[in-house]
């Protein structure tokens, strides 16, 4: 069996584990969640974002990375833009989650906060990561506990 | 191959390919839309509903049935209830999305126009389905080119 599980599909079975637990820990804290067709071609998926969780009528897309140390993370723009227009449509927000492999926390990026390497692609810079919105923080946003001033005055 | 083809694969094959003609109509119309993950077991997709369209933070659930004539459609009382509970995270309309067989229109019952059996299903009848939205009163609807009453005072 191990013969049969090339890199690929582990890559993407290992993606789909991630999402779930995304879409997990977000429905248990209240939201409408949805993941992102897992069947079915590429092509078929760039069409959406991996994660859409809504409370309220507040719309937040995701796509969801990971990373095992602290490091830039590269985001080819194509994932970017599919992400961005997905949230222009809904009236909502969009977000890189990354999962830190290891500790399992989760950290969210807003895709203004992305800078734009020469060749095209989107980076999370380290720094930025470091910036970045830890799931009870975005949570507390979303359902109005906290305003964003709150993080803007720190 | 036929041989390999059973009736249950059969019908979620082709219940797949009308949840993603429902999803490109409402893509086609501006929506921000995402089906339900196809693949993994029963108990997965019953968290979430087939399809679910956003447009600027109105939001629209679904479960999709088909029809190939004028008949009652009779829905288990749990597919009704996850939606519901989707909705109501949500803070959107849930409907069951029927597809006619044969002239392959669209007809939108809101949840709230279902009756119930005796058994505890959910039940659409011939005559509200006939009293049912089509896909451009829908769409007009959740865009504010018409509201609600005029179609009451008819």
């Amino acid at each position: 069996m191990l013969l049969r599980c090339n890199a690929l599909s582990c890559r993407r079975a290992r993606g789909f584990a991630h999402e779930r637990d995304l879409a997990r820990k977000l429905w248990a804290r209240g939201f409408a969640v949805m993941r992102a067709p897992a069947s079915g071609s590429k092509a078929k998926r760039l069409v959406c974002p991996d994660v859409v969780a809504i409370y309220r009528g507040k719309v937040l897309v995701f796509e969801v990375k990971t990373a095992s140390t602290p490091r830039d993370i590269y985001i080819p723009a194509c994932q970017v833009e599919k992400l961005v227009e997905f949230a222009r449509r809904a009236g909502g927000e969009a977000y890189i989650a990354v999962k830190v492999i290891g500790t399992g926390e989760w950290l969210f990026v807003h895709v203004e906060k992305l800078s734009r390497t020469q060749s095209g692609k989107f980076k999370i810079s380290k720094s930025t990561l470091g910036e970045a919105l830890t799931l009870p923080t975005l949570v507390s946003l979303v359902k109005g506990v906290r305003s964003l001033l709150d993080y803007a005055e720190k």
